[in-house]
């Protein structure tokens, strides 16, 4: 399979100055010299290396210039793939890109999966899984914080985590091997207890990074949230507002459409991603347009509910029906229109039907209230959860399921200890919380899950 | 202006593998130096040049690691500003992006301006004003044959052209100059008739590049199309016929979105730019939508209009209605539905209403007679027109205009030479036909006029 050549439009698609077209495998250098004529540098191919050649991409049959462009050449092992590597640097048109990758797929190389580049660098040892995993959660990272999650999974420090938890396992199984094979019951006492006060340890860390697992996830994915209330209580304001400061951050960028990013707020570094139905602007009446059961639907897929009340009406018929769809949910109260009427709604009546839930009075018009609620929606998603500080953080609920796994078979090994379990009945438990952290770093992951791991990246990565 | 340095991201906005920052200007090379710490190569920044550095983006205050990267360094003068130029190769995620670029801006660097890259390339005399014309060509082009005129201008062919002719002119002033200072009436005759004979030469150049340039024209710009008829006469589906062999070449690109071209069909390399109102799918019932003033509008403002008639109804007042709308235009008449019923329309009809529109039998359903429409637009486009092969191509109206206006010039120098207007009169529309050609390559151009051109370019170029 990594005989043969792969190539992909490495850019997003769109009109800007640079496009790149990004070929690697064993003929990527030889179809490079076939399409492109160099201005000076004619003998680039031959042992060039992290180098930028100026020329043309011409095609072999018509002669035709398709472009002006630089290549890049970097020669396996030291380049993304760990394969041979060139990248065109095309001019930025859909046309231009086109014509370069079909010229290049006449040459003989294919066009990449999704996720195949970083795969190949996975499958090459370039990098573990958990690092591969890490590029694209950086490509779509929506705040700061995310990126940082990222990168620091990406930089190794997730996988030398759990490298060194492996290793700890890797003693614990050489001293139950030893007495298994020379079984004196005074060393087995006092070493079975050494085991125990290392899973212990062990535990520890698993549970520590497991904490912050539910965090990891929302800065990765976002906090699902859904605004929801009856209508005409202020939805859309709410939004508006909300996102009003947020365009002034992304309109930072030219270039930036709303299109791409609008469904996501930033609130401090948490990315909020409000559920996106038919489009923001139809939330006014959620309930109305979907019905109940898909709003129900929506509402338990949700991290967080926003439950807009209206201070001008009190407490309706209509808000019941809605609050009893919100039961049970992690839910922030906001009583909208502070501005025009003195809040007609008791507290007392809402912690009747939603128990604790933490209740503000806002004005989405006059945006009084916006930053209490962002300070409630950080208190509520981190609290006492570290923030994207320099803790590993684990944000990837494969990641999160493995450790998971992994912390059932150490608290086995535990109770096997305790229950005078066998030697050897014991090991198996910890051969197999070796193998499941594996499937973190790869070290022991099946091609099935590898190939659905990489088939969610985008082409050209 | 060119004391300080400028950056901005030089790759569409998007999720995908590669993002570009490009930075130019003499502190480029001091602030990537600032914002990047190399694996290995540590003094890259002293003198490597053309060469790729693998590395992180780290800020300088925090030590944050923001990015896995390669840069890029192209000293001035041979780089693509011809000012030291520092390209950091990121993750290309928005947000990654934006945490690079604000993290280059935090350095000192200013945002750039659109164009601003290509218009340094022009003012330090890399490109002339027509070579960086064609880079934004290159970048918005809708086809291949598109491309290809962009490319040959880029490539300098038709500024050498224009410099020839500028070349020509000036032997010619040489000459009336020595006219004028060494009046013999025997050898100014001569030399008039030779003049009169050489600008002969010029115009016949002139001509020719000026009788592509509506083809050129549309090749760039696009052929700006409206389908127009009564409702129900297939409007959307003669549209959806016409395109759908064209989302198979666009969606040939993985990830290409209908949204970038659709408003493009690509006829045999001509780019048929259909005028896209509220959306394609609301032709249906343009006229009625938009009322008769603005319907009109658009069809002047069109190039060709496809009119359909209905071939079971016959010619109908609605018809009548709006065949009066398009009188005067380019039109091609499609008679629909003709696979449903035999055609009611007598052509002798047709001729009485347009004149000798060309008349084509169709039906959109069942896709007949489309490829006799697309022949026949061809035709109408570029009947006894080179297609964008070998020649030189005018695709640019600016160019075009300055190209009639020099030949005006020209031909006041013939008249001049005729009818014995005094050399050095003579002398004077010579030097303004030389000063117009020099509009074109930019020899002779404002700072006005330059600013305009390059503030249509995309951010990043």
């Amino acid at each position: 399979m990594l005989a043969d050549t792969i190539v992909a439009i490495a850019t997003p698609l769109g009109e800007a100055s640079i496009g790149v077209i990004r070929i690697s495998g064993p003929d990527a250098i030889a179809i490079g010299r076939r399409v492109f004529v160099p201005k000076k540098n004619k003998d680039w191919y031959i042992k060039d290396n992290y180098k930028l050649v100026y020329g043309h991409v011409v095609d072999p049959d018509t002669r035709e210039v398709l472009d002006e462009v630089l290549l890049s050449v970097m020669r396996g092992p030291h380049s993304f793939t760990a394969e041979d590597v060139v990248e065109i640097s095309c001019h930025g048109g859909i046309v231009p890109l086109r014509r370069v990758l079909q010229l290049v797929l006449n040459q003989g190389a294919r066009l990449a999966e999704p996720g195949e580049f970083s795969k190949r660098a996975f499958i090459n040892g370039r990098l573990d899984l958990a690092q591969a995993e890490a590029i694209i959660d950086i490509i779509r990272a929506k705040t700061d914080a995310g990126a940082k999650v990222a990168m620091s999974q990406l930089d190794g420090r997730l996988s030398s985590e759990i490298i060194s938890l492996q290793t700890d396992i890797l003693g614990l199984l050489a001293k139950i091997e030893a007495i298994i094979d020379f079984p004196e019951d005074d060393i087995e006492e006092a070493t079975l207890d050494e085991i125990a006060a290392q899973c212990d340890i062990m535990l520890q860390k698993v549970n520590t990074l497991l904490d912050n697992a539910d965090t990891g996830k929302i800065y990765r994915e976002g906090l699902q949230t859904v605004i929801i209330g009856k209508p005409n209580v202020g939805k859309s304001s709410l939004l508006n507002a909300l996102l009003k400061e947020q365009r002034a951050i992304v309109t930072d960028i030219p270039g930036t459409t709303r299109d791409i990013i609008e469904e996501f707020l930033n609130i401090q570094g948490v990315p909020l991603k409000i559920i996106d139905t038919a489009g923001l602007r139809e939330t006014d009446d959620l309930v109305e347009k979907l019905g109940v059961a898909r709003s129900r639907q929506l509402i338990n897929q949700a991290d967080l509910v926003l439950l807009v009340l209206d201070a001008t009406t009190g407490i309706t018929e209509d808000d019941l029906k809605i609050i009893s769809l919100v039961k049970d949910k992690k839910t922030l109260v906001l009583i909208n229109k502070i501005d025009i009427a003195a809040n007609r709604i008791n507290s007392d009546k809402i912690k009747r039907y939603l128990g604790d839930s933490f209740t503000l009075e806002i004005s989405a018009k006059q945006e009084i209230g916006l930053d209490k609620l962002e300070q409630a929606i950080l208190e509520l998603v981190l609290a006492g959860k570290v923030t994207a500080a320099d803790n590993v953080i684990i944000s990837n609920t494969r990641h999160k399921q493995a450790l998971v796994r992994a912390k059932q078979h150490l608290q086995e090994v535990q109770r096997g200890i305790k229950e005078f379990v066998p030697a050897d009945l014991i090991s198996i438990d910890l051969k197999s919380a070796w193998e499941i952290l594996g499937e973190i770093t790869g070290n022991n992951v099946t091609e099935d899950l590898i190939d659905r791991i990489f088939a969610d990246f985008c082409i050209g990565k």
